[in-house]
């Protein structure tokens, strides 16, 4: 076992504190890595708040994580000291379900996904994140980083990049199709640069105008604000694909009502309270509400060459860790752009 | 213009009365024909008591139709005096829009598809449904019922039919498939014969047990009541397909955890309130939501083609049109085995 500095939280309410935490010993199949930077998501916000049930304190958040091989277990193949990697929302499976063996680990129906923090591995241990200096994963949950990626601006992709890569391959965003994004925040903005890198024809659909320089500038063919009800006439029936990244409850009937024939409105963002759902402008245009949760681990190596090859990065305020309450409050008030990393270099 | 008797509401409190409405002369494009049969919908019953908004009373409803030409336009090609005919829930549509282009009229973006009755035809006149002795359509709009299908047998597919064949199609039901029908009533006893028919493996979702020995007999491989809690943990995951037939707002989150990963639940009974639908059973394994809306007229001849090949027809009642209110009372009992269908010879 190896000791790293880390930030946990040790309660809902207190502020996160700088804290020690052990490591396993590298087993035969592990990779262990210096984490270099780990980006800040909401979901580490909703867990150490205990929005999402109680976790196992201390927690130490992050799932957003890249850094660089210190050394590998005896039967490591995919991996050397040096290599650029990454970890994202899970470092483990059963490995044995259907899910698993079609690479969807992240549909796992055995043990379900081993969450990266706030989860048990394999070991009995309660796993921790990566707002650390060091991590010590099995190298079938590691990723590898391609070099032209810098590690900071890699780190997001690990979650908030997957999280939108995966619908827009599942339901075939690319030349011809019409896609829109709900919010212009951490998930959103990457909605934006992976969308129009596939192809698709990209409209932000955003609370307001406040936003929508950068918008274009990310990549957005189109501009809406939501507060303005001309936006649902003037927009109805012309999506193919919309992707919800806005966790606060939406008036959906009025957001399905802009999907053509067979369109399909994609919740990622997930809301406190059920949905509401008015039946007829599903079945009135055989539309459909579905949703989409990261991605598996050969479609997040893709989904990182692919960024490598179409230079799709996130925009991102690098922070030290002390930084780390602050950053959740400016989080939750929508005021970062567009994604906080943790530069961990004084945790290792 | 012609003479015909009919039953009609002419308020939403009053019971159908008796009375006499006028058919259009066959222009160059029209089909006539002797009503032999009309099946009774419960949307007729939702449409007749303002449950669905105001209606244009009086409002003569049915739009499940089948009978015998009598009488053909000049320019007509796809039918003679003799042939046995079909109406379903539309009697029109702008035939200019992709939808009505593509054969999906019922989901013409247009005008929007013409109802058979409480609607506004190209004459600018009122339509009339089919609790009556004859109609005028235009043959475009008019579907061949196969010779083997008797007409009191094929009223009913021209709406239950086509409502559960159309999805099962779309979402692909066959061999190897795994199909839930919730409700054992007038849709759902088509669901499960026609599921059953294109080869999927076929459980009804039911309240109880009480219809178990006939959903067993239509063609049920697996038979579960919903008021069992048992249930749902029994077939989590179990499904491919669920097609939702009930009108009353379900547990929709309970259902959907009935899903495998990738599945869907189709909306085709319209409950009156928004669904609530929890977002996690969605995300979670990447599942739909979705709706479906009778079929268009190719699909809709393809059902009947499909039904007439594979010995598929409704179990119904056959009653006179003077029943018709007491036909009402018993469909809001749920008190039929599966669908009432009006001869109605003595209004011809």
């Amino acid at each position: 076992m190896t000791t790293v500095s880390a930030y946990a939280a040790t309660s809902a309410t207190e502020p996160l504190t700088k804290t020690t935490i052990t490591r396993r010993d590298v087993g035969p199949h592990d990779v262990a890595f210096d984490i270099h930077f780990a980006g800040i998501c909401h979901s580490d916000i909703h867990t150490v708040k205990a929005e999402w049930g109680q976790p196992n304190y201390p927690v130490v958040p992050g799932h957003e994580i890249a850094g660089v091989v210190t050394e590998v277990g005896s039967e490591v193949t995919k991996y050397k000291v040096g290599d650029h990697v990454g970890v994202g929302c899970f470092v483990d499976s059963c490995r044995e379900c259907d899910n698993c063996k079609e690479g969807l680990q992240q549909y796992c129906t055995g043990t379900g996904m081993v969450g990266t923090y706030n989860a048990v591995g394999r070991d009995g241990e309660p796993t921790q994140g990566g707002y650390s200096g060091a991590i010590v994963v099995d190298e079938n949950y590691v990723l590898r980083i391609p070099d032209s990626i810098p590690l900071d601006k890699a780190a997001p992709l690990l979650c908030a990049g997957i999280t939108l890569f995966s619908p827009l391959r599942h339901w075939e965003a690319g030349p011809g199709k019409s896609v829109a994004i709900i919010g212009l925040g951490g998930l959103g903005h990457m909605g934006v640069k992976l969308a129009k890198a596939m192809g698709a024809h990209v409209t932000v659909l955003s609370q307001s105008l406040k936003k929508m320089e950068d918008g274009l500038r990310l990549g957005a063919d189109e501009y809406y604000a939501t507060s303005d009800n001309d936006t649902f006439k003037a927009l109805r029936g012309k999506f193919d694909l919309i992707l919800n990244t806005v966790s606060a409850n939406l008036d959906l009937g009025a957001y399905l009502g802009l999907l053509k024939r067979d369109g399909t409105l994609v919740e990622l963002g997930m809301p406190e309270r059920p949905m509401e759902v008015p039946p007829f402008p599903l079945a009135g245009m055989r539309r459909s509400l579905s949703g989409s949760m990261i991605g598996g681990i050969p479609e997040t190596q893709e989904m990182l060459d692919f960024c490598a090859e179409h230079d799709v990065t996130p925009d991102i305020e690098v922070v030290q860790p002390e930084y780390v309450n602050e950053a959740y409050e400016r989080v939750l008030a929508s005021d970062v752009r567009y994604r906080f990393v943790i530069d961990t270099s004084t945790l290792r």
